[in-house]
């Protein structure tokens, strides 16, 4: 019974998986609402119920649904909606499918563990500074009334060499009750840390777990984590998923500009803690295990990333002379970082080597074989959101960084996507203009990764279907060109045939996007050689890394200019190094050490310093090149437009 | 306009210092509230209104008082109320004043600095681990943009020397501001611990302030501290009040007892924490310091104490064969432990000997000239509610405890009282019965302190008024002997001449108690003496420490036997020995490692299991003692009784 002239009803919807819960009036649409709240959600047509781009699960709660044809009925009565077509008449809870978890088996497929497996910098030794020791103290008696404290200590020197023993007060809380349950048997979760050992947790034997770690990589677009047993070093689990602060910009720049107002950088500190514990709980649960049980985590992360999970205003890493509170950070508390494991954790960040060339990029190196060989010099390609480029050998390294953008991960691109389930990985398009390609673990698409995107590229214009510049060279719809909201674009596949129920397409706009990153990242490793004076035949190996997706294929990529022309034998991909990297750390201190001193001895080379940069990236905004004679092959094979 | 039949209103009470708030029915008085809530409010004529115990202080809300001849209109007036005589109408918040702080300005006072203060075994020296150091930090430039925490370790090895840096995350929080703010110029605060340095907190130049640190005695019956500038090694503030456990029992087998009910460990913990935290926001506030500028705290009690501190279950002390959790406690924060502190700040606890035997006494030992001597012997007597004995030298240290009780800090004796302001700390009777007494800094006593009742007890056996048992010689009142509720009584005072108006009265129980309590003391020296083959002869000096009160005279002690009948020079009052030695500990780590020592040098005697103590014990229930060989002194002077 609502009077007249009343104030509509207000109501909560919250928006999964960011959390985000905003009141809005009865009435509002959820394309409004996920608007007011920063939400990450396309909606390429505008609101007008067409491209199909706004779709969200209705999780719980009333709402009242429009049909469209953008929307199948069959995903409608699996309660999807388009957020334009939704309106708002109750509580409510919506998901954004496209922000779930990642299924990232494939992403984290560790192609090293194949090739290189044996070749990496980093040590392959499974001997992490954290170990849980199992003991049998004697009975105290009237004669050795000795604390427990102290027959613990005197017990354990008798299976660890340290000076000085110390506890935390949770720990030694814990140690009457547990000495006395199982007649002296316990166990004890021990840091080393040079001479001194710490008593982190300790427990009865009828009460003793197993102990884990966590090895995670904190990208700007998305999260991976491993879980890992501390005791035999074996990968548990892996989860993944978008870093929730992507609402609140797509790179490194725009979260440094987000966090300058009051109470921001705590929102994106949470954002990136909320993601993280997320995925904690995620893999805990898969693999039946408590997370108090993590007492050891390492991070790898841009220097950016970093500053915002450990709270740390990242301010003045934009500022000249660009400086971050630290590279080396010291090892924190589980409970101070706000993470959901043991309170008592050992949390580790790894080192970064300057502002824009993080821990990501030092771990990164280790799950390379950079370090391995005194003579012969490679290349270290990082193309995240935010790119690094790392050249050099055992001896030295130099280094830099730029912005990418996110494209490559599937950011940006009205159909790119990670390299999840339902993600395109391979494309390739035949003369009659006929789009073939194949599906990670289903059967229709959702939409398209980077590999793909960066085949399909190649395509485009190996079929000569787009020019140097990456315009249609057509000027009007005709087979697989078709007309969308903003001008032409290639239809990859049509709606009926697709997960969502409408068209992949990909426009002028999306391929200007690729050509930017690319063109960022190639333009990125001509500097930095030609600062060295080194021309490209003197790279003896290629390794890249990045979100693509496993099946990046190296020639599509030195076809659009994004890697250099060289003999294909020198290019390994990699994958998720930086994940890679963490991971190793956790294993070994002899891995921590060289990944510290990877980030002393690092060069870092501020592009925006170099006068040349500029004038390297206009000129890779071309396919392949502007330049086509650095392309020989590419020439051979493809028309010049 | 209250309904028949309807259940009584009810209101909260809150007992001050103690914080305890219960809600009872209107027209509870507020004696039968206290009792509810386990306070420690003495009413001897059982809620009569006729003793003048049970007076409170009302500071806040409505009550029904009825005036009572036990309370002067004065006090009256001043908002003092019998408890008894007090009913509750509304909510209530009252103080008990015999549980203000004290004025412990006389009881820390050091005769240790004036006769000893260079032949103690700590060393004066000012050189804490904890430190706060200056540092100009380079401006960063391109060439040089080294992160914040990079430049603060260059410049910090100029001035420390150290192995391995590390900081707590508050302090990096911190960084990135305090660097820019004063152009570089910061102040850290490091802890160093063995090779490694440890960064606490930072701040820029112009936010600089000292640093402190707290000295505090942790007493079964009361807490003490000290406020100590960590830069110049000075006291600048001292505070006392009784430890809020009291409530929960008198001595530290109830205490044990009272924990092992659900919950109850927790609640004693934090009555002490509270009552550290309120002692921390006195000093503080007189001192016009930011409890948060407290870095480092060094605690000594005796080992149940300092379990319940830490919040452990100090049950174990109590069983066969009586282990502690802990003798030598590793460094905890100040957060842990629910301090009001810096919540980095170190908090260290100086380490036990045993069960019986805690950190009180390693400290204490630091306190006394004890380990000067290689060859000389000596005793030293820690008369508090727990009585520890130690006797030996440099080479070696031999120690035992007894349940002395609380008497001689004016605790289970009727007009007993802390050496705080008011107390009657000294006093004389002449032959004709007249008594002659001096106040601490006031004109009227409130009652009696430690020294008072040695005095008194003494006074009353040399002048014939009780025989060698403590009883009254005369049978019926007369003179300075009246009668009182329960039976004779000797008057110290008359009630028009009292502070509280009450009469200063003393009873053959209150005697039994004392007499039980040198007794216990006594016994144990000479148990601990005989297992040695050792007679008082051998001993060169004796150290004693405990609440008495600056006015002890060692003549009354002898003369009641709970002092050997030695050449009087060999006696030293040292006063708080626990909260100087911890005062030491807080100076400088060789002081903490010596305390150590101390605590792994000495061999516990267990009192329980020595056959003759119980003998020793029944023989020292007599003024001066069963065998009045031992006291040939008295025996000249006193009559036999």
């Amino acid at each position: 019974m609502k009077k007249r002239g009343s104030k509509p009803a207000r109501f909560k919807v919250t928006f999964l998986p960011f959390e985000t819960t905003l009141e809005v009036a009865a009435g509002t649409d959820l394309l409004q609402a996920a608007r007011a709240g920063h939400l990450p959600l396309k909606a390429t047509c505008g609101g007008l119920g067409t491209c199909g781009g706004c779709v969200v699960r209705i999780v719980r709660g009333e709402c009242r649904r429009k049909s469209s044809a953008a929307l199948s009925s069959k995903l409608s009565s699996q309660g999807y909606a388009l957020a334009c077509s939704t309106q708002i008449i109750g509580h409510l809870t919506v998901e954004l499918p496209q922000f779930e978890e990642l299924f990232l088996e494939k992403v984290v497929d560790f192609r090293v563990t194949d090739e290189l497996k044996d070749g990496l910098s980093g040590v392959r030794e499974n001997d992490p500074p954290l170990r849980k020791i199992g003991l049998s103290l004697p009975p105290p008696s009237l004669e050795d009334n000795s604390s427990d404290w102290r027959r613990l200590e005197r017990e354990l020197r008798n299976k660890v060499s340290f000076e000085t023993l110390d506890g935390k007060h949770s720990a030694l809380r814990k140690l009457a009750r547990s000495v006395r349950q199982d007649q002296g048997k316990i166990w004890v979760v021990i840091h080393k840390k040079g001479g001194a050992a710490v008593v982190l947790d300790v427990g009865a034997e009828s009460a003793s777990r197993s102990i884990f770690g966590l090895a995670c990589d904190i990208g700007t677009s998305t999260v991976a984590l491993h879980l890992v047993d501390l005791e035999s070093g074996k990968i548990l689990g892996t989860a993944s998923s978008y870093n929730q602060q992507l609402k609140c910009g797509e790179d490194v720049i725009s979260r440094i500009d987000y966090a300058q107002k009051p109470g921001r950088l705590l929102e994106l500190n949470q954002l990136v803690v909320a993601t993280i514990n997320h995925l904690v709980g995620k893999v805990t649960r898969t693999a039946k295990i408590r997370p108090a049980d993590i007492y050891y985590a390492v991070f790898a992360g841009n220097t950016t990333m970093t500053h915002l999970f450990l709270n740390l205003d990242p301010r003045f890493i934009r500022e000249e002379p660009y400086v971050p509170s630290f590279n080396n950070v010291p090892e924190f508390r589980g409970a101070d970082l706000g993470l959901g494991i043991h309170p008592e954790a050992v949390a580790y960040c790894a080192p970064a080597a300057g502002s824009y060339v993080g821990g990501d990029i030092s771990a990164g190196v280790l799950a390379t074989p950079l370090l391995r060989d005194t003579e012969k010099i490679s290349l270290f390609i990082d193309a995240g959101t935010n790119g690094e480029i790392v050249v050099g050998n055992k001896d030295w390294l130099m280094t830099c960084a730029c912005s990418a953008g996110p494209a490559f991960e599937g950011g940006g691109i009205r159909c790119g996507m990670p390299a999840s389930r339902g993600a395109i990985d391979r494309i390739t398009i035949g003369e009659n203009g006929r789009v073939e390609y194949s599906v990670i673990q289903a059967k229709r698409p959702k939409g398209l990764c980077g590999s793909a995107l960066v085949d399909l590229l190649a395509e485009l214009f190996v079929q000569g279907l787009i020019d140097r510049r990456g315009k249609f060279k057509q000027s009007s719809p005709g087979g697989p060109i078709v007309m969308a909201e903003h001008g032409l674009a290639f239809r990859v596949e049509e709606g009926r045939n697709t997960h969502w129920g409408n068209d992949l397409l990909v426009t002028e706009n999306d391929i200007a996007n690729l050509i930017r990153t690319k063109g960022a990242v190639f333009s990125a490793c001509s500097t930095l050689l030609k600062k060295l004076d080194l021309g490209f035949d003197r790279i003896e190996s290629i390794y890249i890394a990045g979100g693509f997706g496993k099946s990046l294929r190296v020639e599509s990529a030195i076809r659009i200019g994004l890697l250099p022309d060289l003999d294909r034998a020198k290019f390994h991909y990699l994958g998720n190094t930086s994940l890679f990297g963490a991971f190793l750390i956790l294993l070994s201190d002899r891995n921590k050490r060289m990944a510290e001193a990877v980030g002393q001895k690092m060069t870092y080379v501020e592009l925006n310093a170099e006068p040349k940069y500029m004038n390297e990236y206009t000129a890779s905004l071309f396919l392949p090149h502007t330049d086509a004679s650095l392309f020989p092959s590419v020439g051979r094979k493809g028309p010049t437009g």
